[in-house]
């Protein structure tokens, strides 16, 4: 028997697992781009996704809960699937491109679990671990926006163009 | 060497093979779900499905191309994380919410990958391509914003409550 407060340990268990992988994955995806302000973009939300093991880690305290991880084949597969699109991108003048896609899975992923955690967090009547989740949330945030800026910007463009002048 | 066109076709046959998979899982979402708002949510979700590889048929058409899929490990992934969650909350009064959570990460999967699809589509000069991405993205996020009306109105309360009942 499952009650809300062991659904919601349970998802930050997994939260908690997902940025683990992502601190892993963000450097190769850094090292892949070979737009600087794109990797500089990757290396600064590594810094911020150490942050936010941190902050989960307060969450479970604020819980009275050791931290936990739990398995989460979601991440495990997006991460999977960025690494097929570096692989199969990585030197064309689509790889900025297929990293911005790939990093945005990542993030619309996370965006919509830590939505639902702050809820849950605010039912069970944690205000202050639904202000850290939504802390994390405006950060997961900032960089879907600034990837969207990146690819509004060049990135995309460039590897049309440069594709075409390539065929040509 | 990869062109955007072919990182678009590579990502379409991607999402045909994830919303392919989404019609397996729906039903059994549906069928585990003890809200009838939210079973009724999940089957009507399951005819617009249907209809959005339709929809990436024609696309494939407009391009010239046979429908092909490509195995897609993030919605694997998601798809098992979200039949986990069934599981463990079968039972339970957290099932709702549960299948909430679930389909939420899905549908944010789906809004974040067809974002990026629909502005690839206008870049490679197919307007009518982007439209047709377009009416999926739409639904895609009138059934994420219907989850969270359900979320916010009853059946995350019901969760918490009957949890505590039960606890008592």
């Amino acid at each position: 028997m499952n009650t809300l407060q062991d659904l919601f340990l349970d998802a930050l268990a997994d939260m908690y697992y997902a940025e683990k992988q992502l601190t892993k994955a963000l450097p190769k995806m850094a090292k892949a781009a070979t737009h600087e302000e794109l990797r500089e973009g990757f290396e600064a939300h590594l810094t911020e996704t150490e942050g936010h093991m941190q902050k989960l880690e307060r969450i479970f305290e604020i819980f009275g809960e050791e931290v936990r991880t739990k398995r989460c084949p979601a991440i495990l597969g997006i991460i999977d699937e960025a690494e097929v699109l570096m692989a199969e991108n990585k030197k064309s003048p689509t790889i900025n491109a297929a990293l911005i896609y790939g990093a945005q899975k990542v993030e619309h992923y996370e965006i919509g679990s830590y939505g639902t955690l702050r809820e849950w967090a605010r039912l069970l009547g944690r205000e202050d671990a639904a202000r850290l989740i939504d802390e994390i949330l405006a950060q997961e945030k900032a960089v879907d926006a600034m990837l969207n800026k990146l690819a509004m910007g060049r990135i995309n463009q460039d590897a049309q163009s440069e594709g075409m002048k390539m065929a040509a």
